[in-house]
Parts: C-alpha cells; sequence; structure tokens
C-alpha cells in the first residue's frame, strides 16, 4: 500500500538485485527506515527482533533467508543449517514453517549451481502469490463489510481490530485489513477501532500508522476499551489476522485476540479471522497445543516511543525490577468465531468448512 | 500498609493539624512525594489530576476538600460551591457523591462557627470508618483464598486482579488487595497476576508497588493476557474493585474489567467484586446508567515513565496526531460476578444478596 503517496511492499529486491529489502517496524511510527539483508543471520535477526513480523510477512522473510544462506553454502547441509535456524527465530507462526518447507521442496533436487537460482524464483513467488491472496481475501472480506453499510443504510461501519493484520504484517493488503483497504477505495464509509495491543503496541505503531497513511478513520483505543464499546454497540463487526489455525477452526494470535471474541460473542457481534490457506495448521485438532511464544518481560516494563525533542526513548512503566509475564498469543476457540475470510472465500469457522475450501490438503488421500 | 517499614495512610492531617497531606500517585511509582492540600481547589485538583484516585481515596480527599472550603467560606453559599465543585471531579465513583452528602448531613444545621470542627470530625470518622470496613473485607475475604488454599493443599493461590484497588485506593487495606494482603499475613502462599491497566498503567504503576512494598508476590502481565493464564488454568480467582454497584448487582469499574469477568466466565473461574456499601448506587438497577467517564486521549497516546538516566520522561507511542477514545470504566454485567464482599460479609451478585447486607438501605421505608 501507499506512505505519503508512494507504493510500497514490506519486502523487496535490492538495486544490487540479490539482497533484501525490509523496512525496520521496530522504528514505526517514528521512522521510516528500510534495512538490507545481506546473510542468513540477517535474516534470523529480523524476525527474532521484529524488524518484520506477521505471520504472512514472517513466511516471506524466512523464504529469502533461505537464500541468502544458500547464496553462501548451497550445499545439504546449509539448506539444513538455514531451516533449522530459521525456524527457530519464532514459535506460533505455522506460516514460517510453511514458507521453509516451500523453500526445501524448491531446491532440494536441484544442482547445487541451481539452487541459489531456484531459491530466488520460489521465494519471489511466495511473495508475489501472497500478494495475490491478500488482495482476494480483501475481495472475499468486502462482501461482508457491505452488508454491514448495506444494513445501516450507508452509516459508517466500525470494525474493531487488534494487533496488526495489515500490509505491514504480509507482503502487501494484509490480512484482516485488506478488506478494510477494499471498501474503503469503493467508498464505503469505514472506521476501524484500532486496539493499541500491548506490550509491543503493534496497534497503535503500526495499524494506526498504515490506516492513517492510507487515508482510512481510525480511531486508536487502549485494549481494555473493546468490551465497552461493544456494549455500546460502537463496534459492527471484528476482523482479526492469525499466526496458526487449526483444522478443527481454533485460532491463535496475538494476545488478548481471545478476550475481544468473548466480548463479541456477548454481545451478538460477528468476529472474522481474516486468513491465507498456509495459516492453517493440518496436522492441529485443537488450539491447545499450538505452541505460545514467551517473550522477555521487558516488553511489558518498558515502553518506547518519541520523546518531546523528537528522539526515540525507552521509559521503564513499572517499580524497578518488577517481575513480568509476556505471553505473546493467545488461542480463540472456533466456537467464538463468525467466519474465516480466506482467498478462496467465506467459511464457517469449522472443521468441514476448512475442509471444503482446501480438500487438497484437509483430506490429501482424497 | 508499609512502604519501607514505615506505616502510611494514602491521606492525613499535616503537623499543623489543619492541613491535608495526601501521596501524589501520579509520581508512583518512580517518586514517594506528598502533597500538603489546602484549599477547595487544592483537593479538587488532586482528584481530577488523579493525584489521588480510587472510589474510597476520592471520598475522602471529597470530605477534606469540603472543610477546607469550610474554612475559607463557612456559609451556606460556601458549602454549596465546594460540593457542586467537588462533585464535578470525577463522573463515575458514587463514593465521592457519598461523602459529599455525608459532609452536608454533617455540617448543614450547625452554627457558622461550629462547621469547621464538625466537618473535621465527620471527614476524619470517614477516614477511619474507610479503615474498618476495608480490614472487615480482608476478613471476609480471607475465607475465600482460604478455601482455594486448602483446594490446593497449600500451592499457591493465583489471584488476578485489575487497575488498583489496594490500599492506595482507599484510606488503607484496599478493597480487592485487603483479602490478599489478609491472606500473605496469615502465611497463606498467595500470587497476584496485576494487569497493567492502561492507558494509566495504575496495575503496573500502583498495584504492583504497593504489592512489592508488602512483599506480596506478584507478576506483571499485560491487560491482554489474562485470558491466556485463565485458559491455562494459572488463574485461581479474580478480585476487583469497584467505582459504583447498582443495587441490581451492575458493577462499573476501571475500563477492561468486563473482558476478564467475560474470560473467568468462559474458564469458570470465580470473579469477585470487593466493595464497601458506599459504592451501592441504590438508585440504580441497570448498569447501563452508570456515566462512563471519557478522558484525555493524550493518555491512550502517551505514556510517561522512568528514563534510563533516572528522570520521569513522557513518550508518544502512537503517529503524531493520531485520534485515540479513552472511556475510564466499563460496566460487568452481575450474572458474571460470582460475589461481592463486603465489610458485612460475602453475598451473591443479586439485588437479594445486596439487600439483604444493606437492608436499611435497599428499603428505607422497611
Amino acid at each position: 500500500m501507499n506512505i505519503n503517496g508512494k507504493h510500497y511492499r514490506t519486502i523487496w529486491l535490492g538495486d544490487d538485485d540479490w539482497s533484501v529489502e525490509i523496512i525496520d517496524q521496530t522504528k514505526l511510527p517514528f521512522a521510516f527506515e528500510t534495512i538490507s539483508l545481506r546473510t542468513l543471520e540477517d535474516a534470523a535477526h529480523a524476525i527474532r527482533s521484529m524488524q518484520v513480523r506477521g505471520a504472512p510477512l514472517i513466511g516471506a522473510t524466512a523464504a529469502y533467508g533461505v537464500v541468502l544462506a544458500l547464496r553462501a553454502d548451497p550445499s545439504d547441509e546449509g539448506l539444513d543449517r538455514a531451516i533449522a535456524t530459521l525456524a527457530a527465530t519464532r514459535p506460533t507462526a505455522i506460516n514460517l514453517r510453511w514458507a521453509l518447507d516451500e523453500m526445501a521442496a524448491a531446491v532440494r533436487n536441484q544442482p547445487r549451481e541451481a539452487r541459489v537460482a531456484a531459491a530466488y524464483a520460489r521465494a519471489t513467488a511466495i511473495c508475489d502469490e501472497d500478494v495475490e491472496t491478500n488482495r482476494r481475501i480483501g475481495e472475499h472480506g468486502l462482501g461482508i463489510i457491505q452488508a454491514h453499510a448495506d444494513k445501516k443504510n450507508g452509516e459508517r461501519v466500525n470494525i474493531l481490530t487488534h494487533c496488526n493484520a495489515g500490509w505491514l504484517a504480509t507482503v502487501d493488503w494484509g490480512t484482516a485489513l485488506a478488506p478494510i483497504y477494499r471498501a474503503h477505495d469503493e467508498d464505503i464509509k469505514v472506521h476501524v477501532w484500532v486496539d493499541e495491543t500491548r506490550p509491543r503496541n503493534q496497534g497503535a505503531s503500526l495499524t494506526a500508522f498504515e490506516l492513517g497513511s492510507h487515508g482510512v478513520p481510525y480511531t486508536l483505543i487502549a485494549d481494555n476499551a473493546g468490551g465497552h464499546l461493544m456494549q455500546q454497540k460502537l463496534v459492527d463487526l471484528c476482523i482479526v489476522g492469525t499466526d496458526r489455525t487449526t483444522a478443527h477452526g481454533d485460532v491463535a494470535n496475538k494476545i488478548g485476540t481471545y478476550l475481544k471474541a468473548l466480548a463479541a460473542r456477548d454481545n451478538d457481534i460477528p468476529f472474522f479471522v481474516a486468513l491465507p490457506g498456509n495459516s492453517i495448521d493440518w496436522s492441529l485438532q485443537d488450539g491447545s497445543a499450538i505452541p505460545i511464544e514467551e517473550r522477555d518481560g521487558r516488553e511489558v516494563t518498558h515502553m518506547t516511543g518519541r520523546l518531546p525533542d523528537g528522539s526515540i526513548g525507552t521509559v521503564e512503566i513499572a517499580p524497578e525490577g518488577a517481575p513480568a509475564a509476556n505471553y505473546g498469543f493467545d488461542v480463540t476457540p472456533m466456537r467464538l468465531i463468525a467466519g474465516f475470510i480466506t482467498e478462496r472465500g467465506v467459511t464457517p469457522a469449522t472443521r468441514e468448512g476448512l475442509a471444503h475450501l482446501y480438500s487438497e490438503r484437509a483430506n490429501p488421500a482424497a
């Protein structure tokens, strides 16, 4: 999508045609800086440190990480080491594993001298496919927003989202935000309630930034506010992304998603999850089996932002040495989800719904 | 309770025996500073700016605000003006209105020259009564925690709380935290999950500070984390405070309370509200009639804390000029509440339960 009128993807090849450029998302919204990834370790660090984040973009970055590793060492051992290193960067997003499997399949039986070119081709295709996937998610989700707009006779449709599942979380368009961008571009009046998404504030720093940059009306709120807004009928629907969805329909997403899904259910507000097919973990039934990342408690006790003089600073908001726990994700059970918005259409959040859309993966033997 | 081994209340008379000392809670946990209130406007400012907060302490401060006003002008007009000024400081807490009514009743029919003394006497009594009330809440809540400890064979009892309903929110002991302090003092193993409570971080700055100062084990968490902890069976019970409870049993408390109550219900975890009788608004049935304070969006977009050099600084965490909404409270419907812990005992969160405990107020004609 656009920043100051210029179109960006979140990951692209540099002018040298081999290095990989990303936006340093840890600097947003305070500074727009790009970083050049040149090694496997650069890519792993970018994922680990959340310079890139969002399940689809993690997958795309991991794909290029394999490419960069193969440039240095195209052997089977080099490939294995790259995959092991990248797989260990973040435990929850399934797209990471998916992308690594795709890359392995693309190069495994190639002669060594052909591997780098094959890897570039597959990584580039993964990015292009992600853009097309998200464009389609936008198309399918548009119908849902349109239906709400019709029901409200053109009054603005208020959509609550959590964390960032926008274009910054993908290669372009986003998952949860793709339908919102499409609706906005169709002149449907939309307004987004943006959960700030503590502790890393992806809502305040990324979702607010990208919606504002594209001109979509939004209001930033504390994560605590969503329930009250729903009680007050100030939310028409919720759309969030996912880091991993089980074959059964349970959804791991940024910590706090489950609380909003509960509030949506309590107030009869539809709660949708937007996802590409590669976010589905067909090997898992029950969401409780999804590994939940635990991160540094410092993300809870400290907060980074812009100081009055314009410089970036970090403040400690708790008593010195306060013990803090920091779980990255929670699992929203399928019973709380109104439907999945996928690149293949909208489906109920059930095993049957998912299996119908992705029959080739759900029943590989069929 | 104690800070560095020294016992404090949150409000007391100064050495001059007439001015009113408070702890500047906006400076916690970074600095422990007291402020001397000498005028009505000092008291109103202290409440408005949240140098004091917490429903019971707001009431106590308002009571002394009337005293300070009467020192300057003991006329009926002076009294009326003081009450109007103080009543307008914060809209949600009912204790504020209760304390002002108490003060008016104590001085209204007194000769002018007797009013200041009568006002001091009543304000002091309001403070002492608050301490005794909270001590009793602690006694009654202790039984609940003890029952959980027994059930867990002495394993630590994990209690989740939201915002600050500790001694800093009252004159001493606290409401929600009083049972926890009592249990801790009885050597029952307790551990508190402290919601940071965005946007003003009362959990991170006040609850963490006071539990740590008293030596009660706690872990600070993002507000988003409670649902996941409950799903993981890491929470045995929840106890929160309230700013206003309707005769019917609906509870207004800090924004986000409702979300935790929903998660507790979804995971069969008892969700208790600790309250003094003067937090009950007998004139209201339905919680949706409780006025919900809207505060400055800057509390969402900016965050204050300790900079690495030890000074206090404020950082902006959202894009410059980001629109933000800031609702201070939400309403938790009685159907989600396991019980009320009051100074008169524990009761189901029902109209009948409350009316039974407070029959003289629920049925003034009886």
